[in-house]
Order: structure tokens, then sequence, then C-alpha cells
């Protein structure tokens, strides 16, 4: 899949029958088998990935209460905290970490998760022990790791694919279900702007507008709360951005340090990549952070030709074919030189260098 | 109107009669009566307003490839260049400044301007030598200086109410008008950010899509082509920054000196203004710039409480509640303790200070 630089499908819906449950008739649809199997269970943990963003706890949080209006009863479980840009969601303050969660409930959904090691520590004998695992998802690197495989690659967003699921469920889109979904639609599409934004994607952004969803706080969290340290964070890094291969490959490195020296945290990173990506001829642009157990994060994304996920996934990371992300044992200049390097050989393989 | 913090309303579509031609039946709404004696015309000027942006130039170019398609012969008019961003958009190389027009045509169509002064210098005569001055706008500060007004505050852009004259018009909306329009919608957003932005913004987004819009060249010229230059203002604008009355009010400054030495153009530093609106607890961002001729121009941007157009107003200038514009005479430090003072004045005025 990683090299693979051909249109994702619509076929990428896969139905697997449940281990454990009794195979469900093959008429029915991915969705219809996987809304079915909800409405019948009576405890549900929902599980997003680590360093969580707006799609997957938009996505988590919309089918928690979509569930819960059900009767069924709901856990949603993310090993990380919730990031301050997101702590208005409707739901995020009932969010458990796996270590808090008493027994594991049957029915497992993973949402926004290429597999279930996305899901962090602490999740080693959940996949054992649920009778069904649920993969909701629409990452192009998604490995269909669930017995039932909802994946749709031509999602904006996994919140897309949530609303088409909720569709199928007995379920009034409160404003607190549109609040979560438009949420997840506009981060995960960098607020409209990515090539993964469809006709279809800005006509549901509307739908959830009229449907209640509250943009002022939408506005106000993810838009209009940086930290200031955040923007101490940018001033500090925007003076590391390089260009190499002729100005087609942009990066900016983020030291321990300067995430100490600035106040910021982790997730004030996130966003920068967009800077390097942002420049006139830039293909590809890069983002290397520092973690603290010696290893990179390193984030890729690109603008027409490059397929990233396919770079991401030889240091063992993935996403899709223009945003991907992986993380190298070493220190900043191993990964740049690494990861840079195999940049070059991808810009050269489709002679953009 | 500058100091009123009211909402607009849906009645601000005034008519007028039209000066020196017959007047139209009173029952023919503003649209169209706009579209009748644009269709009727032979030749017709449409004329945007300095420092161009997405809007006015969008609006401009899409209005007159539709009365193209009528038959109607069209000048587009600007008193500045069209900035690097915009050089894809259909028609812009056609665009000439007032000085080339050879014979002012009768019909004189404003787009996206508060008052005939915003169309800039060399337009003295025109508004003597028009038959009819036809206003097509969305400020709150618009003086209604038209023979006749179709000035709707609620449109996030004025494409949006461009669109709306266009199906009066038997036109069809081909990919070069989708586009034009697509990119006043987006950048008059903020990429559909901004308060301004509705659910029918976004369904309009979403047809001008299906009707062809070139997402891909929008994209590219509009997000993902920024100067190198525009990078470094970033990187050397950013140290300016200065928060008062509580954090509530930030501001960055712009020298010449600063301009020159990145390398950046003027237009380069229209978006930095959104840097000090976007922190926690920022109430008003200003950006404060200095420009050739001995004066200071000044960007004011507020969130949810403050009337920045109000603020503009006293200063000369005028715009949005939300997003306003003047220019004031002196040096930075005079600009900057001048429109700060009046900033803190507003917020004593809403008690957020």
């Amino acid at each position: 899949m990683s090299g693979d630089p051909s249109p994702t499908s619509m076929e990428d819906i896969v139905m697997a029958p449940a281990a454990g449950v009794a195979a469900p008739p093959a008429s029915l649809t991915a969705g219809e088998q996987i809304a079915a199997t909800l409405l019948q269970a009576r405890r549900v943990a929902i599980v997003s990935h680590i360093i969580p963003d707006g799609d997957c706890l938009g996505s988590m949080l919309a089918l928690g209460l979509a569930l819960e209006q059900c009767g069924v009863e709901v856990i949603t479980v993310n090993a990380d905290p919730v990031p301050d840009m997101f702590q208005f969601l409707p739901g995020q303050e009932k969010i458990l970490p796996p270590e808090r969660v008493g027994g594991v409930p049957s029915i497992l959904v993973m949402v926004d998760s290429t597999d279930m090691e996305r899901a962090g520590k602490g999740f080693s004998q959940w996949r054992q022990q649920a009778a069904v695992v649920i993969n909701i998802d629409h990452h192009v690197s998604n490995t269909r790791f669930g017995d039932l495989n909802l994946v749709e690659t031509r999602a904006a967003a996994t919140a897309e694919i949530v609303y088409a699921l909720l569709a199928r469920m007995p379920v009034t889109i409160t404003p607190a279900i549109a609040t979560c979904l438009y949420t997840a639609l506009a981060t995960d599409t960098g607020s409209f702007q990515y090539e993964n934004c469809t006709a279809a994607t800005m006509r549901l952004a509307a739908r959830l507008m009229e449907q209640g969803a509250d943009l002022p706080l939408i506005r106000e969290y993810v838009w209009e709360r940086k930290p200031l340290a955040s923007i101490r964070l940018l001033a500090a890094a925007l003076p590391s951005l390089t260009l190499a291969y002729g100005g087609r490959v942009a990066w900016m490195t983020v030291a321990r340090a300067t995430l100490a020296a600035t106040g910021a945290q982790p997730e004030d990173a996130e966003g920068l990549v967009n800077y390097p990506r942002s420049i006139a001829g830039v293909e590809v642009g890069l983002l290397f952070r520092e973690l603290p157990e010696g290893s990179i994060k390193v984030s890729l994304r690109s603008k027409k030709i490059v397929d990233v996920n396919g770079i991401a996934a030889r240091f063992g990371g993935g996403g899709h074919r223009r945003a991907a992300g992986c993380v190298i044992k070493g220190d900043l200049d191993t990964a740049v030189g690494w990861v840079v390097a195999a940049t070059g050989e991808a810009l050269n393989e489709h002679r953009v260098y």
C-alpha cells in the first residue's frame, strides 16, 4: 500500500465475519451490520488514538452520545489526556484512560485508527477479551484489523463515516453531536482546505451548522484560544526552517529545550508542519519534534505528488498520501538526515527534482 | 453607523432611483433591477477596491465573465496590481488600471466597496460621467453611494450576492466563474472560520465545487504558495508581539525596514493580524504596518464583543464589526498609542476590561 500512488477506492468498505459471534447475513453492508451490532449491545467501549486530534475525539464522542440516546452504556477511552483546544467537546470530561476502565466491554469500537497499536499502551488484553472489534476509519494505511471494518478512505474525516452510520440508527443529531462532528470535519480538513475536503464535506458541515453545532464555541477553542506559549514556540521554531532539493522539501525542528523554554505543550507543535509545507515551490513539508524518550516524532505533509504515507511507512509509521507521521529512535540530526534523504528519493521517483 | 453594535439586517438591500435614467418599476427588487440594467447595457465597467483581496477580485471577475456570456462588453478595473496569490483567477490578466481605460462606460459597477473612494485615485470623474452607478457590497459601513444599491451585510462575501444576482440572469456558472466565486468565499471567511460564514456559505461552496471550481489551483495559489519572504516576515514580526489591558488586546508592528530586510511584499503582511487575534484571552488583535508615505496602515480584528468598525471609523476607516482597517498619518509609535488607547476605551464600554 505504501508506495501505491493510485487513487483510493469506494470499495474500501470491507466486511469480515465477526470472531466469536454468529456471522450476520451476508446481504447486510458493513454499515448496516455495525449499526445492528451496536444497537443490540448492552455496553460498548469506544477507543481512539494516542495524541488525540479533533477527528478521533469528535468521532468517538458523537458515536458515544448517539449510542447513549439508544440506551447503550458507553465508555469512551483514550490513553492520552484531551488537549486544551478540545476541552469543550460535549462528553470529553468522561473520557477515561484504559487503566481506569473496570472490565472490558465485549464490543470494542476503534475510531480513526490504522491499527490497534494506535490506541497506545494499556490495551494489550483488550483485543483478546473483546467479542467483536469494530474498526471505523478513513486512513489509507488502515490494516482492516477489526472483525467488522468500515473503512472509507475517500471520507475527509472519520466523522463523515460516523454521520452516515448514525443515519442508520434511531438517533436525533443533537447540537452536542453536531458540535463534535463539525469539529472533526473542520480540523481534519485543515479548515476545509485540504485535498480530502469534498462537496459532500461542505454540505455535511452546512447541515451540522443547522443541527446546532456550536460554532462560536468551536471558533473560540479551536482557532481563537492559542496559548501565548504556542506563538512563542512558533517564533522560536521558524528560524530552524531549512530548504533542500531545490526548494522542493522544507522542514523545521523543535528540540525539547525549545519546547521547555517557550512553555509550550507538545500539541502546540502539531500545526507547525504547515509552515514549511505552505511555501511556494515546496512539495513536501516536514516537522521534527524531539520526544522525551530519546526519539523524534516526524510529521510529513505533501501537496500534489509525493505519497508521504509511503515515506512514513519506511520508518514504521503511516497515515494518508498527503499527511503522515512516524517516530524514529535517535536524535534530531539523525532523523532529519534519514527522512530528508528518503523524501529526496521519493521526489526523484516522481521526477520532481 | 460606526458605533452601533446592533446586528445587521436583511433590510439592508436598498433601492434608490437611478440618476439620469428612467426610474424602473418600483415592484422590482434591487437585484432584479440591477440584473435588468446590466443585461440591457452595451458596455459596463466593473471596479473594485485598492489593495485588492480575493472577494473583490473574485466577485468582479465572476460578474464580468457572466456578463460577457450575455453579450455585454465588460471592462474590469482596479487601481492596484493583482497580488501574486490571485494571479490564477480567470480574467485577472485583463484587469486595467483606470488611466488605461479609454472612455468611461455609462454603467459603472462597484463591488465590495464601502464607498467610491475605496476605488482609489484616478476615478474622480467616473462618478460624474457614469449614467448609473451600481453598488454591490456586504460591508456594514457601506454608504449606499450607488444609484442602485445591493448591500447585504449578512452575506459572508460580496461573492454570495453576486451568485444570487447571476441566478437572475441567463448565465451558466462555468468552472471559471465557480473558481472566482469560491476563491472569494474562501478568503473572505478566513477559510470558512469567521463568524460571517453561514450554512448558506458552506452550501454555496459545495455547489461551486460541483460547478467546477478549480480547487487544486485555488489551494496552490491561495494557501500553498506563500513566498519564502513572507515566512521570513512572520519570523521577523513575531518578536514585536505585545499584549495590553490584561491580555485583551494584542498587536504586532511591521516597520518598512523589516519589510525591506525580509524581501516581503506589502500583501504578505495582510494575514499577520491573525496571530495576535488568535491568542487565548485576546478580544482585539491589531497589526500596524508602516506605509511608504509616512503613514501607518492599521488592521483591526475582534472576536466576540468589540465593534472594531467603530474604532476604525474614529480614524477615518471602516469595514465590518469584527474586521476593519484605517490609515493614520504619523509614525508607528503614534499610531500604536492612539489605536491601543481607543481599543482600551471600547473594551471599557463593554466592561471586558
